[in-house]
């Protein structure tokens, strides 16, 4: 794990690839001054086209991490470490991402109602090395199991705004999370980051600060 | 649940008997304007003289909110309802509250890295009748799967200053949330307060109100 080493990675200029407040807070947890310089990846990759969730999101999170280095190459700023994730909601044979738009927030919050779903969420982070950028990447899996939900509660949900920007079109740290009977994996990984698995996968590499 | 409602619920006078910060910051999810009163019920139940954790944390909290809805109403004060809480870690055959000192954190977190253990809450929640008070009581248990730590990994999160005040020695949402692989059950339970369970149980007396 890494709490060991988060004094060495305070004065490291790490960057988030994300303009998601959640995400920024998660890593916060950590103590770290983020440059949060947002993705202009476009994020048009079909889920269909992937063989699994996991895939489709750790190819989304590629997509952004690599857009934002190649931005700040481009400026010859070199970063220790850029992060970039991407997160879906998957329920039997569908992938939700976040709703169009009120219908769409309703069909995915009906659908969820009353059963158990998967929060994937990809992660790539790019350390800078001498010799270039090094990739790594991997994803993570959350069970959600939702509670029954009175149409009169979805609407009053729907209401709040809270749905729009969030996959799955619910937030499990806000009002969502009344919707939420439990979970099964990383809470963090459902609000949009995989803490746990990040901190495991990225200790190897933080533990050659110290040497 | 009890989305429909939160509207009607806005203008009742509602109390936390707690100073936990984080119990505040679950129960403001639901958009309420608490009034803190935190309880001086002493703290001093044996959780050995119980059958099981469950029955003792709602002793504790039965007697968080008998102690502030009895101070109010000397004040002839009588608000729409009472909520109390508390939380215990339960490994194996212990029970742990909050560590007495820094020794007692080491030996909490020592016994806690690379094993599962519950986290249980339990809830008074006092809703004020026309003839008195009605007491509504409940617990709830999370799994929490712990990541093993090394020695240096708990003594750097010691210096952190986190779990002195909290459960079994570390806080979910903050630093903390890093040494957790996953969990099993309502993230909110863990950080102090079963928000699920909560809204799941009140939602029958809160629908009340629309009649």
């Amino acid at each position: 794990m890494i709490l060991q080493y988060l004094k060495l990675l305070k004065d490291k200029r790490i960057v988030l690839a994300s303009s998601s407040p959640r995400r920024k807070e998660i890593l916060e947890k950590l103590g770290w001054n983020l440059m949060i310089i947002p993705s202009e990846f476009e994020e048009n990759l079909q889920w269909e086209s992937f063989s699994h969730p996991g895939d489709y999101v750790v190819a989304t999170a590629r997509g952004k991490a690599n857009e934002v280095t190649k931005r700040l190459e481009k400026c010859g700023e070199k970063p220790y470490l850029v992060i970039a994730s991407d997160t879906c909601v998957s329920l039997e044979t569908q992938v939700f991402g976040k709703p169009k738009d009120r219908h769409d927030a309703q069909r995915m919050l009906s659908l969820l109602s009353g059963k158990t779903h998967d929060v994937i969420s990809g992660v790539s982070a790019m350390l800078s090395y001498d010799d270039g950028w090094h990739e790594i990447v991997f994803y993570e899996k959350t069970k959600v199991h939702f509670g029954r939900l009175a149409p009169e509660e979805i609407s009053s949900y729907i209401d709040t705004g809270e749905p729009m920007d969030k996959a799955g079109g619910y937030g499990i740290q806000a009002l969502g999370g009344t919707l939420i009977e439990g979970i099964e994996g990383d809470y963090y990984n459902v609000m949009g980051f995989p803490l746990h698995k990040f901190c495991s996968t990225m200790a190897p590499y933080f533990g050659r600060l110290v040497k």
